[in-house]
């Protein structure tokens, strides 16, 4: 037997008792011939003392122990002496005199210092991320994972939803970002593929009649890797129903999180306890983003019409083009001349040729383009924005899509610089009524978004001469800032498909080509359907306070998409490849 | 909105509502001018009236409907006629008056009956798994394998276990089964793997210290597909521990099993409510099988001894080779000739020249080989037997590992035939003890099964200077005469590890090469840990009473590795493989 209890349960109750422990040796420290181990294991820490006294061969054996050793110790539980007992710990009242000990493993020195302030990089740490797992934070992150994992499912378990495994072995789908393939061994040169998301699987179930399904789903997506997104897999919690409207899947949505976040991350709230919403223009015009960050105000107003006939020619001519004026309003800040430089050739690196603004100052506004204002001007910001001492604006004036995206990517480092979030709020807001299709500059159309979502108004809503101003029931979540959602009411009409497949310019043969399964699947009675996934991966990510993705994964891929402890990828035999019926391209 | 209630909720107690329900049209009748519609959902049926008294123009849509339509109806609950209540369903009290009808989706018809007893074969049902999936025994079985899913993930959370997901993208590992290959796009001429299962993973979870580790984990093994193994992926309850024994490890399997039947399974109970034990050589001696169903009895009895002397010069002549003679006896049958020379037919498949049976009639033995036995062997027989009229001994003589084999072989048909086993029983055993090497036809040493284990006896065990005679602490857990779970204590002395790997003429560097990121983590404090993998599917199978391991998948491979309705795998554009620096092999 290698243990009586844990590190982590012994307390004044077993004062007396004769225990065995096992575990690492986080600690030693000397103390006038006496040796004090803190002995560690997942679920806490004892100390154990050894004193020749008691037993010297102990003490011997206690005097060879090494930082990391992993050590059995059998001894009696005993009160600390007076004033060494420590309240922050479970088994702060008790120590162990030790009678017999004995190394069960040992351990080199580690390369580099387990602790959560490491200075360590991230590739020794992923090298050796047996070790770096040891740091406080990561286990905190992979034991959340497992809590958050567990939350969802008996969520959507006990709201009736039926988790069905999906295939991970599927076929490569046209549409959407690279799929990874695997070389089929029977099927001479042949590939599977791996699921980009069950999309179709899920839709499948609808016809099927499953009514509610979920999954916390693996997906694979050959992309170069981002801070929010890890390569290679990640996760999504899967989720389709029959015979809703998107309020319904709303309303399944907001329930989930509303539980979700007292239930397993009470040290935030839900910013006023609710989820705001945003057509996709108004996001874009009010933020800049289709996935706002709405904890913190500084929105945008728009001024075109007031700087119709402006004195300034900057902004004239943007309106005289048919371009757009906008402002943001950032309160009570002074910032210095150098801080409006990077700022600047912030908004410059995003497009803009020169960022506009006016310091409010006690004497009142300040800036080099104030003198071009009129009375009128002024008071159309005033107006809209009402700036006191101590405020400043910010101009964005141009093509509506560059002057939303410079002001935006503004207001999130305004965010950063000055704290202007709350990291303990999260700010939930649906993203509704994308644009189903673009005109590309050429003229021709394409989807702008997935083609499988039924429109705004239904069927009919293809009709429509103008194709841009046809907008999906589609739908993201946004949650500060970053997208963690993604869902549609599906166009399960296949006649509406094939007229959306029309309008760019394909036929009912490509639909029926390359999305065979669904379509022969739609002819048996399709009821109408609709869902979503959770970037699950994500939102841990956000609730844990991590900057990149890859904390959250026990064994993470690097930035260059590979496992540097198990050297993956790596090179095959000759003979594995002849099996598949593939070789190396040169 | 869809609908207002689902197809099996409403009863009495709605009586007189206005109720809306979308679903299936699973059965029309006419009865005098009146249409009578099952309306089917997953949860269940509703009879839906149409009176042209009551709405002519909705009795004039239902009159559209087909089969397996998907249509949205509005009416009024009442009671059903008096004689016409059907107490086999929840909705059986009632019926509805429909007032408004509407087609949401039509469908063709069905290219195959939906039944339990359809009798299309496996292809077109797969082809078309979304209607195949509407059977109710298929339904039930997937419905069976969420419950099963949510009850393990609880028990182990309940039991202190951690869910950690591993990763799905790995490196190609040189034991075991095939693997299947992924060429990274990012670096040329690399593959990742897929894992066999997460068992380098979880031992090293181990040298972090998580204690206790479990996963419902997705496996890739590239094999041929057999009834009881789903090709290209399958799942396995994947746990292990820290700090424990054997013991320790039975103790968490059999009480989780003790939970799981009752609580999934309430139809279903385990044999005298406890997990045998076998050795692997006990359980090939009594049964020929390394996973022996132990629901019945007919084990074999080792007669070596007795014939040793024997006039029948088959048997004396295989105990003189140093060969054995082992016997069975089947209760209270009479076999015919006929079905005697089948069985024999059977054990001939297996390798057997041939196949001695001695019938006790009521009048005595009867056995062509009867007369070359002496009174003494007889009476061996009786003893150790104790045969009564109407049964039957069946005999192997020869090589232990043929004759085990045979009379294993024999053992299942037998059962088979005559309903031996009791389906609603499972019988749990225990197979310990495994061979840890194997001498090869040429003398040379090899792994007999996983280099890994510890062998009983700890590390000293390695020096024996007769290798065949190490057993592993590894264990197999059998049900019904299949493996459902395999694990075993890991060696995670890195000294001893080498000495095994020594054994079989390999060194140092090929584990370090070969499994680097163990053989690392191994040098930083590893606990002494063990665990197992149950087959989740097969154990599922099992308690579905499916014979073929494809039926309780939701979407599965058929037998040749395809999935018929997705039509993977396929062929891929030329641009992909070029991407991914390979091309097919001409």
């Amino acid at each position: 037997m290698h243990r009586t209890h844990t590190c982590g349960e012994i307390t004044a109750a077993h004062i007396g008792q004769e225990v065995t422990l096992s575990g690492w040796v986080a600690n030693r420290r000397d103390h006038g011939g006496i040796i004090f181990i803190d002995l560690r294991d997942r679920y806490g820490i004892t100390q154990m003392v050894f004193d020749p006294q008691d037993n010297e061969t102990a003490w011997k054996i206690a005097d060879t122990f090494r930082s990391e050793y992993v050590v059995k110790l059998t001894g009696k539980v005993r009160h600390r002496p007076d004033g060494q007992t420590n309240s922050n710990l479970v088994t702060g009242e008790i120590e162990i005199i030790t009678l017999s000990a004995e190394i069960l493993a040992e351990s080199k020195t580690p390369p580099f210092e387990i602790s959560d302030h490491t200075t360590a990089n991230e590739e020794i740490r992923f090298k050796h991320r047996y070790l770096d797992l040891r740091r406080a934070k990561v286990l905190e992150n992979v034991k959340f994972r497992a809590i958050m994992n567990h939350f969802t499912r008996n969520w959507f378990t006990a709201h009736w939803f039926t988790e069905v495994q999906t295939p991970i072995f599927t076929v490569s789908s046209p549409e959407g970002a690279r799929d990874f393939l695997i070389p089929s061994r029977l099927h001479n040169g042949m590939f599977y593929a791996l699921p980009q998301a069950p999309q179709q699987y899920k839709q499948l179930l609808m016809v099927w009649w499953i009514d509610k399904y979920f999954q916390i789903a693996p997906c694979f997506r050959d992309e170069d890797p981002r801070a929010d997104r890890h390569s290679c897999e990640f996760y999504q919690i899967d989720c389709e129903m029959s015979f809703v409207e998107q309020e319904d899947i709303f309303q399944v949505a907001e329930s989930f999180v509303k539980d979700l976040i007292p239930g397993i991350s009470p040290e935030k709230h839900i910013r006023e306890n609710k989820v705001y919403r945003f057509t996709h223009k108004q996001a874009k015009d009010l933020y800049g983003s289709d996935k706002p960050d709405v904890r913190f105000d500084l929105h945008f107003e728009d001024f075109t019409a007031d700087f119709k006939d402006s004195g300034f020619s900057v902004f004239q001519g943007a309106v005289a083009t048919g371009w757009v004026v906008k402002a943001m309003k950032l309160e009570n800040v002074a910032m210095s001349r150098g801080e409006i430089d990077t700022i600047t050739t912030l908004a410059q690196s995003h497009g803009a040729k020169w960022l506009a603004y006016i310091i409010y100052e006690a004497e009142g506004p300040r800036s080099p383009i104030l003198k071009f204002f009129s009375p009128a001007e002024m008071k159309a910001l005033e107006e809209k924005l009402s700036p006191k001492a101590g405020d400043m604006i910010f101009f964005g004036a141009g093509e509506y899509a560059l002057v939303t995206k410079v002001l935006g990517a503004v207001r999130i480092a305004l965010r950063d610089k000055y704290n202007l979030a709350d990291r303990s709020e999260l700010a939930f807001a649906w993203v509704t009524d994308f644009p189903m299709f673009e005109r590309k500059p050429d003229g021709t159309i394409d989807f702008e978004h997935n083609p499988f979502s039924m429109p705004h108004g239904g069927a009919a809503a293809f009709d429509n001469p103008e194709p841009t101003e046809i907008y999906g029931m589609q739908y993201d979540l946004a949650c500060n800032g970053y997208e963690i959602l993604s869902g549609s009411i599906r166009n399960h009409d296949i006649k509406a498909l094939i007229k959306a497949f029309n309008m760019v310019g394909k036929g009912e043969e490509e639909v029926k080509e390359k999305f065979g399964a669904v379509y022969n699947a739609f002819q048996y009675g399709v009821p109408p359907h609709g869902g979503f996934a959770f970037w699950f991966d994500r939102l841990l990510m956000i609730l844990k306070d991590e900057e990149n993705i890859r904390e959250v994964y026990a064994f993470p891929k690097s930035g260059k998409a590979e496992d540097v402890m198990m050297n993956a990828p790596n090179r095959v035999d000759e003979l594995q490849l002849k099996e598949l019926w593939i070789e190396i391209r040169e």
